[in-house]
């Protein structure tokens, strides 16, 4: 089953304590789709400027991204520019230019729209609802979202949550929509709000999803190297719903493995800046970290590996 | 397999943004013992003052925790007055006052030399050396300790640690004993000072366990509400140390294990201030939050529980 993304192509300008980067290929839709082609295929919806490098364009395609969604307009590409702290989970916009992204108006072509698995990056809730319109019988509806659109355009995402099986956001985003401080009764609040399942991301201590089923907490993988975590929340995305796509269906059994992939795909974007380490990434590499997150995580110890 | 546990106990108070109590029985191995008591027999070895009152020995004594190595000397009884942040990771000691405590010189019992586990709770390395000594063949000698030991007898306590089949202590104090900020670096860098397994606790985020079979990640149980993190480490290492006595082996996998059971412990201590939630616990409350601990993490989502 293929994905359709919806969401930003971006030029990043990135600072962390271990370097930094300028003007690199990022973009929500950009990670979560290089993170999700491992699994099944991927067409990216989005804006690009007249000075979107056709190296970028190379890259993506090269990668088995269907672009035929990707928009070339005039004017400049969705630039960001950050700085990440000390403690890797706070970070500070320095700038941000929207360009050709801020008139974005996302129209799927004729076979998108018969797409069964959707992922609606962070974009405002009225267009993801836009999409939502134009795909008339998906099987899995994901969405991001962020601070911004929770705190200026809440009746939009209330109108969207119901219509979601998957959202995911933050902790703090999490605290912002539901009121709680506390990230159990967050998380459960943004549940009653209509989500089937909502994946609540901690950058580095991981995640816990919660569903009717339960909770399902998973660590991040502990690394001796982190660079650079932009992506990462999309890469998570990527890896739990492109699991989820190839394996044609959704349970919870599923999602929890779906999560697992996503942690994966996680843990490799921040070993370098960018999408320096997922674009060379391959399927042997996430297996054998699948395999070792596995081992982590498992109490029994089961062993079915060898380290 | 029965334990002995060398530590603190003291009278706390403790104020949280949710409320405070004071001059409550509290101190390292009364958490400790409190905690393991479930699993395998405790003995107490600490010094009180003579204001330590009746009814908390009544207490422990009815708890089945072996007193006879509980000193009761004239003079004060360790106190300490501490204030934790909204973020419960932090807390300020506001007054601390060893009192008896400060010439505390445990020897033991013939019989607890003998003894095959051996907790050395968060005291002086040369005081948890001194415990060593005495005890000629234990099955398993796990031990805290603590910024202030390991800034101030750093030399004592290097001593100590090839001692150790396992060392305790939390995320900032891996660091510090180490030299490393990241984490994993951290881990392994204190494994290779010594003790067979490192425990570092993360309070909030749960715990890393480190040995030479790998890593070990467990969350922190989610609580809708915590109200006092006191004696959370304690009763992690009471479950994990009480867990292994029980089996009288081991392993990885029973390490693993342990390591839920210690979470377990702590996820109730938070619940209530001081030792409110742990003294009137019953197994079949462990058990059921045991169950709901292995759902919470097991990726396979066996659901060999019904929640």
């Amino acid at each position: 089953m293929s994905i359709v993304v919806v969401g930003s192509v971006a030029y990043d300008t990135i600072e962390t304590t271990r370097g930094g980067v300028a003007d690199t290929l990022g973009g929500s839709a950009t990670y979560f789709a290089v993170a999700s082609r491992f699994f099944t295929p991927v067409s990216i919806v989005a804006v690009v400027g007249s000075d979107f490098r056709p190296e970028d364009r190379q890259l993506l395609h090269e990668r088995n991204i269907d672009l035929r969604g990707l928009e070339q307009r005039s004017g400049s590409t969705f630039r960001w520019r950050g700085r990440y702290h000390e403690d890797m989970n706070i970070r500070d916009t320095l700038d941000l230019k929207l360009n050709v992204f801020e008139s974005f108006a996302p129209d799927l072509l004729p076979d998108l729209q018969r797409s069964d698995y959707l992922f609606l990056g962070n974009i405002a809730p009225d267009l993801q609802e836009r999409v939502l319109e134009q795909v008339p019988s998906p099987k899995l509806v994901a969405a991001d979202t962020m601070n911004h659109w929770i705190a200026d355009t809440r009746a939009d995402l209330l109108r969207l949550l119901p219509r979601l099986d998957i959202l995911t956001l933050n902790d703090e985003e999490a605290r912002l929509l539901s009121g709680e401080h506390n990230l159990v009764k967050a998380g459960r609040a943004v549940l009653k709000l209509g989500p089937k399942t909502v994946l609540v991301k901690r950058g580095e201590y991981g995640a816990i999803q919660f569903s009717q089923a339960g909770m399902f907490a998973v660590p991040a993988y502990p690394l001796e190297e982190v660079v650079d975590p932009t992506g990462a929340g999309d890469a998570f995305a990527g890896g739990l719903i492109g699991y989820l796509a190839r394996s044609g269906k959704v349970d919870e059994s599923r999602l929890r493995t779906g999560a697992v992939y996503g942690s994966v795909l996680a843990s490799f974007v921040v070993e370098k800046f960018g999408l320096g380490r997922l674009v060379d990434l391959t399927w042997e590499e996430i297996d054998l970290r699948y395999r070792a997150f596995i081992d982590l995580i498992d109490s029994h110890h089961s062993r079915w590996i060898s380290q």
